[in-house]
């Protein structure tokens, strides 16, 4: 979905197996077709639906080989039912991935950055209450932050990203925070000052997860 | 190729394309197999033919409707007419941009690192001879540093390959040096001490190709 969170995902799948050389690696195909419809519009107001593109991405990578899908985009997570069911691949859900770890650690409560979609939906929220597990997500104020971090990456512009990361960060008042839009770790090295949250990375959950099943 | 190098190169594209959403993006599909057999072996004593492996991948990229073609390994190119000629896909010649790059410019001279197969099979030295530049190659001593740096990336220990790179870098004694590996450029940033030599990176030339190709 986003380029550079696509590339950053794989840096780490790669970093995170464990290596002595090139042939101890996973076999991984990429389908990275940025023309798929805006994700988050589609969740939120039904604008073109980007169903079709990524079915079709699913449906290229079963035919070169793939036997599981990992897709480093959260917002996308809200058609991962659909798509695999329509495309007889197993698909790791890095939302159930990053659930899960939240549960088994000691923490009862964490903020939550995303796209508009990735909140609105409840895709982290209801099965996190399920559990008893508070979730504190941004004001309209704050998202509307969220959202110009989300897009500075995008732009390639990872310095100003960090700018408003780190403020959102700040203002949320948790211990740690969820970077529930896989843009938002490439922001984190930049955050300026000191900054004493939690930051989990779900990419790094669905990186490590693809490794696990693979092995 | 290199699993490291290919997700590198591909972050490179990605930050050398002029973009302000995802849309603005080149659509990409990587096929990494890094079971693909030893290219450097294969290249010095003829160990077991990686060429199968590689026009697989290829034709793979050809069903799934790839265009154009870069492969972000130098070792690789010794097999480009071959891939060429058999998969009838255009590919990006990283050897060829880097050559004419020198040639462009006002160097007459520089130091070449890369494999023991890219070194002796030529690749580079024989077209920029032809064109009386000079081209200085690591001895044996060197490049058995050379070859360590490489390992030391493809194990995931960047900081190790710098030292043997920064070693090199320093004793060939040439204002410029070609990073003719992939995985030579990812160490880079983690040189110790000052560094004036002229490092060129050729797979920011090949992302340049293929952004200006595919425009």
């Amino acid at each position: 979905m986003g380029p550079a969170a696509t590339a950053e995902f794989y840096a780490k799948l790669i970093a995170r197996t464990p290596a002595e050389r090139d042939q101890d690696h996973l076999p991984v195909a990429i389908w990275a077709d940025p023309r798929v419809p805006d994700r988050v519009a589609a969740v939120i107001d039904g604008s073109t639906d980007p169903y079709p593109a990524m079915l079709n991405g699913a449906l290229r990578l079963r035919d070169i080989g793939a036997t599981l899908v990992a897709v480093p985009c959260h917002t996308a997570h809200f058609f991962l039912p659909r798509l695999i069911e329509d495309s007889g691949l197993p698909f790791v859900d890095m939302v159930a991935e990053t659930v899960g770890e939240l549960l088994r650690g000691p923490m009862n409560a964490a903020g939550l950055l995303g796209t508009r979609a990735t909140i609105q939906s409840g895709l982290y929220q209801n099965r996190l209450h399920e559990a008893d597990f508070d979730v504190a997500v941004p004001d309209e104020p704050l998202q509307q932050q969220v959202d110009l971090a989300i897009k500075k990456v995008k732009q390639g512009d990872t310095m100003a990203a960090a700018e408003h990361l780190g403020l959102v960060v700040r203002e949320l008042s948790t211990s740690a925070v969820v970077l529930a839009c896989t843009e938002l770790p490439l922001a984190v090295p930049f955050i300026p000052g000191p900054c004493e949250v939690d930051l989990i990375d779900p990419t790094v959950l669905l990186a490590d997860a693809v490794i696990r099943e693979c092995r």
